[in-house]
Protein backbone atom coordinates (compact mmCIF):
# COMPACT_ATOMS: atom_id res chain seq x y z
CA UNK A 1 0.00 0.00 0.00
CA UNK A 2 1.35 3.34 -1.11
CA UNK A 3 2.62 5.65 2.22
CA UNK A 4 0.59 8.00 1.02
CA UNK A 5 -3.11 5.70 1.35
CA UNK A 6 -5.58 7.76 3.79
CA UNK A 7 -5.83 5.07 6.45
CA UNK A 8 -9.40 3.28 6.60
CA UNK A 9 -10.87 5.76 8.46
CA UNK A 10 -9.89 8.77 6.59
CA UNK A 11 -11.71 6.96 3.86
CA UNK A 12 -14.71 6.42 5.29
CA UNK A 13 -14.98 10.21 6.27
CA UNK A 14 -14.36 11.22 2.90
CA UNK A 15 -16.72 8.93 1.32
CA UNK A 16 -19.68 9.37 3.81
CA UNK A 17 -19.30 13.26 3.17
CA UNK A 18 -18.75 12.84 -0.65
CA UNK A 19 -22.20 11.22 -0.69
CA UNK A 20 -23.86 13.32 1.93
CA UNK A 21 -23.48 16.27 -0.44
CA UNK A 22 -24.67 14.72 -3.52
CA UNK A 23 -27.44 12.36 -2.35
CA UNK A 24 -28.56 13.71 0.95
CA UNK A 25 -27.39 12.71 4.05
CA UNK A 26 -31.41 10.68 4.79
CA UNK A 27 -30.67 8.55 1.80
CA UNK A 28 -27.30 7.30 2.28
CA UNK A 29 -26.65 3.92 3.79
CA UNK A 30 -23.92 2.63 5.64
CA UNK A 31 -23.56 0.29 2.60
CA UNK A 32 -23.21 2.43 0.25
CA UNK A 33 -20.42 4.84 2.07
CA UNK A 34 -17.96 1.46 2.84
CA UNK A 35 -18.42 0.50 -0.77
CA UNK A 36 -17.11 4.07 -2.17
CA UNK A 37 -14.75 3.86 0.16
CA UNK A 38 -13.49 0.44 -0.86
CA UNK A 39 -14.08 -1.15 2.11
CA UNK A 40 -16.59 -3.37 3.79
CA UNK A 41 -19.44 -2.92 6.24
CA UNK A 42 -17.37 -4.48 9.04
CA UNK A 43 -14.56 -2.48 8.61
CA UNK A 44 -17.13 0.58 8.69
CA UNK A 45 -18.42 -0.85 11.73
CA UNK A 46 -14.90 -1.22 13.28
CA UNK A 47 -14.69 2.88 13.10
CA UNK A 48 -18.42 4.17 13.54
CA UNK A 49 -21.32 2.52 15.12
CA UNK A 50 -23.60 4.24 12.54
CA UNK A 51 -23.29 7.34 9.99
CA UNK A 52 -24.55 9.88 12.44
CA UNK A 53 -21.14 9.34 14.23
CA UNK A 54 -19.28 9.79 11.23
CA UNK A 55 -19.57 13.90 12.26
CA UNK A 56 -19.82 13.66 15.83
CA UNK A 57 -16.54 11.68 16.46
CA UNK A 58 -14.95 14.55 15.75
CA UNK A 59 -16.46 16.39 18.02
CA UNK A 60 -15.67 14.44 21.01
CA UNK A 61 -11.99 14.40 20.24
CA UNK A 62 -12.60 18.99 19.85
CA UNK A 63 -14.39 18.79 23.69
CA UNK A 64 -11.65 17.16 25.37
CA UNK A 65 -8.65 18.90 23.57
CA UNK A 66 -10.31 21.95 24.56
CA UNK A 67 -10.87 20.49 28.50
CA UNK A 68 -7.50 19.77 28.56
CA UNK A 69 -5.83 22.71 27.32
CA UNK A 70 -7.81 24.72 29.70
CA UNK A 71 -6.73 21.94 32.74
CA UNK A 72 -3.35 22.34 32.12
CA UNK A 73 -2.81 26.15 31.31
CA UNK A 74 -0.47 27.38 34.58
CA UNK A 75 -2.53 27.94 37.69
CA UNK A 76 -1.74 32.20 37.72
CA UNK A 77 -3.38 31.96 33.94
CA UNK A 78 -6.22 34.37 34.01
CA UNK A 79 -9.64 32.79 32.67
CA UNK A 80 -8.65 34.12 28.36
CA UNK A 81 -5.08 32.95 28.79
CA UNK A 82 -6.58 28.95 30.20
CA UNK A 83 -9.14 29.27 26.90
CA UNK A 84 -6.30 30.52 24.72
CA UNK A 85 -4.38 27.41 26.05
CA UNK A 86 -7.11 25.42 25.37
CA UNK A 87 -7.91 26.63 21.66
CA UNK A 88 -3.57 25.87 21.22
CA UNK A 89 -4.24 22.20 21.89
CA UNK A 90 -7.38 21.83 19.71
CA UNK A 91 -6.08 23.95 17.51
CA UNK A 92 -2.56 21.53 17.08
CA UNK A 93 -4.29 18.49 16.47
CA UNK A 94 -6.13 19.86 13.44
CA UNK A 95 -4.30 18.41 10.46
CA UNK A 96 -4.53 19.19 6.41
CA UNK A 97 -7.20 15.99 6.41
CA UNK A 98 -9.53 18.10 8.39
CA UNK A 99 -9.54 21.63 6.43
CA UNK A 100 -9.21 19.75 3.04
CA UNK A 101 -12.21 17.96 4.43
CA UNK A 102 -14.00 21.47 5.54
CA UNK A 103 -15.59 22.32 2.28
CA UNK A 104 -16.88 18.83 1.71
CA UNK A 105 -18.18 19.15 5.29
CA UNK A 106 -19.90 22.47 4.58
CA UNK A 107 -21.70 21.12 1.47
CA UNK A 108 -22.81 18.06 3.47
CA UNK A 109 -24.20 20.61 6.44
CA UNK A 110 -25.56 23.16 3.70
CA UNK A 111 -28.08 20.29 2.54
CA UNK A 112 -29.41 18.57 5.15
CA UNK A 113 -31.01 20.00 8.22
CA UNK A 114 -29.94 17.00 11.21
CA UNK A 115 -26.58 17.87 10.21
CA UNK A 116 -27.44 21.88 10.49
CA UNK A 117 -28.46 20.57 14.17
CA UNK A 118 -25.67 18.10 14.48
CA UNK A 119 -23.37 21.26 13.98
CA UNK A 120 -24.91 23.43 15.88
CA UNK A 121 -24.96 21.42 18.96
CA UNK A 122 -21.45 21.04 18.30
CA UNK A 123 -20.72 24.58 18.99
CA UNK A 124 -22.91 24.14 22.10
CA UNK A 125 -21.11 20.90 23.39
CA UNK A 126 -17.83 22.86 23.11
CA UNK A 127 -19.18 25.89 25.07
CA UNK A 128 -20.45 22.94 27.57
CA UNK A 129 -16.80 21.49 28.08
CA UNK A 130 -14.84 24.99 28.07
CA UNK A 131 -17.44 26.54 30.84
CA UNK A 132 -16.68 23.30 33.27
CA UNK A 133 -13.09 23.36 32.57
CA UNK A 134 -13.17 26.70 33.71
CA UNK A 135 -15.32 26.07 36.62
CA UNK A 136 -12.93 23.72 37.92
CA UNK A 137 -9.94 26.29 37.95
CA UNK A 138 -12.41 27.92 39.97
CA UNK A 139 -13.43 30.65 37.34
CA UNK A 140 -16.79 32.10 38.50
CA UNK A 141 -20.18 31.30 36.60
CA UNK A 142 -20.88 34.56 34.85
CA UNK A 143 -16.89 34.58 33.70
CA UNK A 144 -16.66 31.06 32.65
CA UNK A 145 -19.54 31.53 30.55
CA UNK A 146 -18.64 34.70 28.57
CA UNK A 147 -14.85 33.41 27.95
CA UNK A 148 -16.02 29.97 27.14
CA UNK A 149 -18.82 31.97 24.19
CA UNK A 150 -15.61 33.96 22.90
CA UNK A 151 -13.42 30.84 23.22
CA UNK A 152 -16.43 29.02 20.88
CA UNK A 153 -16.47 32.11 18.35
CA UNK A 154 -12.98 32.05 18.22
CA UNK A 155 -12.41 28.26 16.99
CA UNK A 156 -15.03 28.69 14.51
CA UNK A 157 -14.04 32.48 12.73
CA UNK A 158 -10.32 30.46 13.13
CA UNK A 159 -11.37 27.51 11.66
CA UNK A 160 -13.04 29.04 8.53
CA UNK A 161 -10.15 31.79 8.27
CA UNK A 162 -7.68 28.82 7.99
CA UNK A 163 -10.34 26.33 6.00
CA UNK A 164 -10.87 29.46 3.27
CA UNK A 165 -9.64 28.13 0.17
CA UNK A 166 -8.06 31.25 -0.85
CA UNK A 167 -5.54 31.13 2.12
CA UNK A 168 -2.66 29.18 2.04
CA UNK A 169 -1.48 29.02 5.85
CA UNK A 170 0.36 25.46 7.14
CA UNK A 171 -1.52 23.35 9.51
CA UNK A 172 0.76 24.70 12.05
CA UNK A 173 -1.05 28.28 11.82
CA UNK A 174 -4.28 27.39 13.10
CA UNK A 175 -3.64 28.22 16.18
CA UNK A 176 -2.03 31.83 15.27
CA UNK A 177 -5.42 32.43 13.22
CA UNK A 178 -7.67 31.23 16.39
CA UNK A 179 -5.79 33.31 18.89
CA UNK A 180 -6.11 36.39 16.84
CA UNK A 181 -9.72 35.33 16.34
CA UNK A 182 -10.08 35.57 20.07
CA UNK A 183 -7.92 38.77 20.67
CA UNK A 184 -10.67 40.75 18.23
CA UNK A 185 -13.73 39.25 19.61
CA UNK A 186 -12.48 40.54 23.13
CA UNK A 187 -11.72 43.28 21.98
CA UNK A 188 -15.00 43.94 20.54
CA UNK A 189 -16.66 42.52 24.11
CA UNK A 190 -14.50 45.75 25.72
CA UNK A 191 -15.71 47.79 23.64
CA UNK A 192 -19.29 47.08 24.49
CA UNK A 193 -21.84 49.44 26.15
CA UNK B 1 -66.75 27.71 31.53
CA UNK B 2 -65.12 29.49 34.33
CA UNK B 3 -62.97 32.74 33.41
CA UNK B 4 -59.66 31.16 34.88
CA UNK B 5 -60.03 27.77 32.54
CA UNK B 6 -56.87 27.88 30.37
CA UNK B 7 -57.37 27.79 26.64
CA UNK B 8 -56.84 24.97 24.87
CA UNK B 9 -53.28 25.42 23.63
CA UNK B 10 -52.23 25.83 27.33
CA UNK B 11 -53.65 22.87 28.19
CA UNK B 12 -52.05 20.69 25.88
CA UNK B 13 -48.54 22.03 26.25
CA UNK B 14 -49.38 21.62 30.16
CA UNK B 15 -50.32 17.98 29.17
CA UNK B 16 -47.56 16.51 27.11
CA UNK B 17 -45.08 18.15 29.41
CA UNK B 18 -46.32 16.09 32.21
CA UNK B 19 -47.10 12.95 29.82
CA UNK B 20 -43.29 13.81 28.93
CA UNK B 21 -41.73 14.20 32.30
CA UNK B 22 -43.84 10.95 33.71
CA UNK B 23 -43.39 8.48 30.83
CA UNK B 24 -40.82 10.32 28.88
CA UNK B 25 -40.81 11.77 25.54
CA UNK B 26 -40.27 9.03 22.97
CA UNK B 27 -43.14 7.05 24.84
CA UNK B 28 -45.97 9.78 24.34
CA UNK B 29 -48.25 9.94 21.69
CA UNK B 30 -50.30 12.57 19.96
CA UNK B 31 -53.32 10.80 20.98
CA UNK B 32 -52.73 10.65 24.84
CA UNK B 33 -51.58 14.13 24.60
CA UNK B 34 -54.85 15.04 23.70
CA UNK B 35 -56.63 12.52 26.47
CA UNK B 36 -54.86 13.95 29.29
CA UNK B 37 -56.02 17.84 28.32
CA UNK B 38 -59.68 16.23 27.60
CA UNK B 39 -59.32 17.46 24.29
CA UNK B 40 -59.70 15.60 20.40
CA UNK B 41 -56.75 14.46 18.07
CA UNK B 42 -58.16 16.88 16.02
CA UNK B 43 -58.08 19.92 18.48
CA UNK B 44 -54.44 19.06 19.09
CA UNK B 45 -53.60 19.19 15.40
CA UNK B 46 -55.49 22.64 15.07
CA UNK B 47 -52.98 23.84 17.36
CA UNK B 48 -49.84 21.57 16.47
CA UNK B 49 -48.21 19.65 14.06
CA UNK B 50 -47.05 16.96 16.41
CA UNK B 51 -45.57 16.81 19.99
CA UNK B 52 -41.99 18.04 18.50
CA UNK B 53 -43.92 21.32 18.03
CA UNK B 54 -45.04 21.56 21.40
CA UNK B 55 -41.79 22.92 22.31
CA UNK B 56 -40.83 24.36 19.28
CA UNK B 57 -43.38 26.87 19.10
CA UNK B 58 -42.25 29.19 21.99
CA UNK B 59 -39.18 29.41 20.46
CA UNK B 60 -40.31 30.72 17.13
CA UNK B 61 -42.16 33.14 18.98
CA UNK B 62 -39.18 34.35 21.08
CA UNK B 63 -36.63 34.48 18.46
CA UNK B 64 -39.38 37.11 16.39
CA UNK B 65 -39.36 39.58 19.75
CA UNK B 66 -36.00 39.19 20.22
CA UNK B 67 -35.76 40.89 16.65
CA UNK B 68 -38.46 42.92 16.76
CA UNK B 69 -37.31 44.67 20.10
CA UNK B 70 -33.71 44.72 18.13
CA UNK B 71 -34.69 46.48 14.90
CA UNK B 72 -37.27 49.23 16.99
CA UNK B 73 -34.54 50.19 19.21
CA UNK B 74 -33.74 53.82 18.55
CA UNK B 75 -31.40 54.53 15.57
CA UNK B 76 -28.62 55.92 18.04
CA UNK B 77 -28.81 52.81 20.69
CA UNK B 78 -25.19 51.12 21.12
CA UNK B 79 -25.22 47.70 20.33
CA UNK B 80 -25.97 46.57 23.61
CA UNK B 81 -28.77 49.01 23.81
CA UNK B 82 -30.46 47.03 20.93
CA UNK B 83 -29.65 43.92 22.23
CA UNK B 84 -31.64 45.05 25.53
CA UNK B 85 -34.31 46.46 23.77
CA UNK B 86 -34.88 42.99 22.28
CA UNK B 87 -34.95 41.26 25.77
CA UNK B 88 -37.41 43.59 26.87
CA UNK B 89 -39.51 43.20 24.22
CA UNK B 90 -39.21 39.43 25.28
CA UNK B 91 -39.17 39.11 28.51
CA UNK B 92 -42.42 41.74 28.35
CA UNK B 93 -44.68 38.53 26.50
CA UNK B 94 -43.59 36.23 29.43
CA UNK B 95 -46.75 35.24 31.28
CA UNK B 96 -47.03 33.42 34.98
CA UNK B 97 -47.86 30.36 32.48
CA UNK B 98 -44.71 30.62 31.52
CA UNK B 99 -43.22 30.42 34.82
CA UNK B 100 -45.48 28.20 35.97
CA UNK B 101 -44.43 25.72 33.01
CA UNK B 102 -41.04 26.22 33.75
CA UNK B 103 -40.21 23.41 36.32
CA UNK B 104 -42.46 20.64 34.46
CA UNK B 105 -40.61 21.85 30.89
CA UNK B 106 -37.60 21.36 33.25
CA UNK B 107 -37.98 17.30 34.12
CA UNK B 108 -39.26 16.64 30.46
CA UNK B 109 -35.74 18.37 29.35
CA UNK B 110 -33.58 16.65 32.17
CA UNK B 111 -35.19 13.07 31.21
CA UNK B 112 -35.10 12.73 26.93
CA UNK B 113 -31.51 13.27 25.21
CA UNK B 114 -33.74 14.22 22.63
CA UNK B 115 -35.51 17.77 23.87
CA UNK B 116 -32.21 18.47 25.87
CA UNK B 117 -30.82 18.67 21.94
CA UNK B 118 -33.85 20.82 21.27
CA UNK B 119 -33.20 22.82 24.10
CA UNK B 120 -29.60 23.58 22.80
CA UNK B 121 -30.94 24.50 19.41
CA UNK B 122 -33.36 27.17 20.95
CA UNK B 123 -30.10 28.89 21.90
CA UNK B 124 -28.70 29.02 18.77
CA UNK B 125 -31.59 29.36 17.04
CA UNK B 126 -31.75 32.80 19.50
CA UNK B 127 -28.62 33.61 18.94
CA UNK B 128 -28.94 33.48 15.15
CA UNK B 129 -31.99 35.57 15.41
CA UNK B 130 -29.94 38.51 17.10
CA UNK B 131 -27.46 38.06 15.14
CA UNK B 132 -29.29 38.96 12.03
CA UNK B 133 -30.98 41.95 13.69
CA UNK B 134 -28.04 43.58 14.75
CA UNK B 135 -26.52 43.14 11.35
CA UNK B 136 -29.43 44.93 9.90
CA UNK B 137 -28.87 48.05 12.18
CA UNK B 138 -24.97 48.31 10.56
CA UNK B 139 -23.26 46.22 13.93
CA UNK B 140 -20.14 44.81 12.34
CA UNK B 141 -19.83 40.79 12.87
CA UNK B 142 -17.90 40.20 15.29
CA UNK B 143 -19.47 42.71 17.75
CA UNK B 144 -22.93 41.17 16.71
CA UNK B 145 -21.76 38.19 17.82
CA UNK B 146 -20.81 38.56 20.73
CA UNK B 147 -23.31 40.91 21.95
CA UNK B 148 -25.65 38.46 20.91
CA UNK B 149 -24.46 35.43 22.98
CA UNK B 150 -24.29 37.76 25.90
CA UNK B 151 -28.03 38.68 25.19
CA UNK B 152 -28.95 34.66 25.13
CA UNK B 153 -26.70 34.08 28.22
CA UNK B 154 -28.41 36.95 30.08
CA UNK B 155 -32.44 35.88 28.94
CA UNK B 156 -31.32 32.53 29.97
CA UNK B 157 -30.03 33.25 33.26
CA UNK B 158 -32.81 35.77 33.83
CA UNK B 159 -35.34 33.21 32.89
CA UNK B 160 -33.09 30.89 35.54
CA UNK B 161 -34.26 33.09 38.03
CA UNK B 162 -37.38 34.74 37.58
CA UNK B 163 -38.47 30.83 37.10
CA UNK B 164 -37.10 30.03 40.56
CA UNK B 165 -39.98 28.96 43.20
CA UNK B 166 -38.39 30.47 45.92
CA UNK B 167 -38.30 34.03 44.28
CA UNK B 168 -41.67 35.35 44.39
CA UNK B 169 -41.17 37.98 41.32
CA UNK B 170 -44.46 39.30 39.15
CA UNK B 171 -44.82 38.15 35.73
CA UNK B 172 -43.55 41.60 35.18
CA UNK B 173 -40.24 41.66 36.84
CA UNK B 174 -38.68 39.05 34.16
CA UNK B 175 -37.12 42.09 32.25
CA UNK B 176 -35.80 43.93 35.36
CA UNK B 177 -33.96 40.12 35.97
CA UNK B 178 -32.95 39.76 32.32
CA UNK B 179 -31.24 43.16 32.32
CA UNK B 180 -29.48 42.83 35.02
CA UNK B 181 -27.91 39.67 33.80
CA UNK B 182 -26.78 41.47 31.07
CA UNK B 183 -25.42 43.77 33.03
CA UNK B 184 -23.68 41.08 35.17
CA UNK B 185 -22.28 39.23 31.85
CA UNK B 186 -21.04 42.35 30.28
CA UNK B 187 -19.07 43.28 33.32
CA UNK B 188 -17.87 40.18 33.92
CA UNK B 189 -16.73 39.98 29.50
CA UNK B 190 -15.28 43.62 30.29
CA UNK B 191 -13.22 42.42 33.27
CA UNK B 192 -11.37 39.51 31.13
CA UNK B 193 -7.63 39.94 30.27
Amino acid sequence: MPRWKPDARQRLVVAALRLFAEQGYDNTTVAEIAERAGLTRSTFHRHFTDKREILSAGQTTLSRLLVEGIADAPADSTPMGAVAAGLERASGEMTSFNRELSPLLHAAIEANEELQERNALKSIGMAAAMVGALRQRGVPEATAQVAAELGVLAFKLGFTRWADPARDDAPGELATLTLSALDELLAAAQRLD
